[in-house]
């Protein structure tokens, strides 16, 4: 599995390094941010999980390479856009300084803003047929708009300092991060070529682990040190952010996220053995979500 | 030709109206925030470059809608991101508090994120075909990026304070934009069908266009009242930003702005007398450009 991954990881990163521009072409300030906010030495779920999804449904590897760094480029802005002063005002994200300390604001905005145009630019670039194209585009806009993560975090804006129950927090998270991981395995799925029942379970493998996901981060900013994380520890309880630790208490969130683990891997078995080895991956990916420690 | 505008500006606002997501549904603060920035009474000049293009171009009105909407929902994210205190700090946008001041900078924050992945799902969601769209969302996510809207602001971020030539500031203005005007004319071309020669017309046509626009634009901040423009005018030189009126002065600058009107039509002219009747719109928008008063 740690081959695989590091595989994986080393092609994206050789990928994302070619194709961010340049930070000696102008204007290189925005591009070395935009640099910085992406090459920054991310764990790169998403883009494994698009991976898997895509080996899975026997896409081509070329054609994996653009959609693990359009849903990356995405997953970039968000943090960018979130971290700055009028969202969660953070300092520290993977270690190092977020984009607006390291650079300033207005340049934070705008790196957010190029990184979302140039994730739809490298989807309708990509080395696929335009119907396959279009899907993709269609999937990732629904994913990031406002049934999607951008609503998701609408939500979560409004909900600091109000209480939820666990269906709502549900609802929230589906949205805010579940969105997102659930169309990097549904695209890396498009890719290829699946049968209906091969995407059902896709599809409920995607929901388990975008959901499981949530719960993790939510119990490691409870749990682990901001050294461990890379990023501010502990916010949530300090922003009075409601979370499945609040919600649940930490046993409750722990034992759930192992059941939605045990879940995706019996959408993956439902395939049946003869799938077996095409679903190992994406089974492996499960493990690592849920048992990260950072 | 009030007529023609009044038609495609009715026809353009059902369509988004229609379009954009409901404020009764959640999230409704993001929907309602989106919905005030786009349905705010704005000249609607890209969708008209949409609309008169694409007649020209023999394109079907069904599918000129959404790329109106796209241009105009990447415009209006744009100018809800650029009025944040973090950016230009204003406080008036066509005669309404701007988004941030009537909701809250995190909503402002979001309502551009949201707004530009509705751009490029309007696109993927249109009605023609698949390797159309694709061509449209490639032209749409360059124009938007860090080579058209986005890279020129950021050489406006860093121009403040700055002196320019006025090649410099031709640059700038053709990223910042010129590049989006520039696209609502050859995507408007692209859902129809065109000769090379008159791709190449229209092109001409849209640089002339893109750059007399902001001219115009920078002449009416130096010499109109906010009350005229429906935003804070005088505000390039309190920035002490670098302008066509501080670079040429007023007067050179409204020669050059009318030498460019010229240009438009002489591009439009060169298609031959044949051609005359189906750029009649386009050489008109060119006028009104130039000639508006605010």
């Amino acid at each position: 599995m740690s081959d695989w991954i590091a595989a994986r990881q080393g092609r994206f990163e050789h990928f994302v390094e070619a194709r961010l521009p340049d930070e000696e072409r102008e204007p290189r300030r925005l591009h070395a941010a935009m640099r910085y906010a992406v090459l920054n030495g991310g764990k790169r779920v998403r883009p494994l999980l698009v991976y898997a999804a895509g080996e899975f449904a026997g896409a081509a590897e070329a054609a994996l390479d653009p959609i693990a760094a359009a849903v990356e480029f995405v997953h970039a802005y968000s943090l960018v856009h979130d971290d700055m002063p009028c969202m969660d005002d953070d300092v520290l994200r993977r270690g190092k300084p977020t984009v607006h300390v390291a650079f300033d604001e207005a340049t934070a905005m705008l790196t957010g803003d190029a990184l979302q145009a140039e994730a739809f630019r490298v989807l309708a670039e990509a080395p696929v047929a335009a119907e396959t194209g279009m899907a993709l585009i269609r999937d990732l806009a629904q994913a990031s708009g406002t049934q999607g993560m951008c609503g998701g975090q609408a939500i979560d804006l409004a909900a600091v300092g109000q209480s939820m129950n666990a269906a709502e927090l549900e609802t929230m998270h589906r949205m805010k991060t579940g969105a997102l991981l659930r169309a990097s395995i549904t695209m890396g799925a498009t890719a290829g070529c699946v049968s209906t029942a091969e995407r059902a379970a896709l599809e409920h493998y995607a929901d388990a682990v975008g959901l499981a996901f949530q719960i993790v981060d939510d119990l490691l900013d409870a749990v682990a040190t901001s050294a461990e994380l890379g990023k501010t520890a502990g916010k949530d309880q300090r922003q009075s952010k409601p979370t499945y630790v609040s919600v649940l208490g930490t046993e409750a969130a722990r034992r759930w996220s192992e059941r939605l683990r045990a879940e995706a891997h019996d959408a993956l078995s439902s395939l049946g053995p003869e799938a077996q080895s095409r679903t190992t991956r994406l089974g492996q990916l499960a493990d690592l979500i849920v048992q990260r420690r950072s």
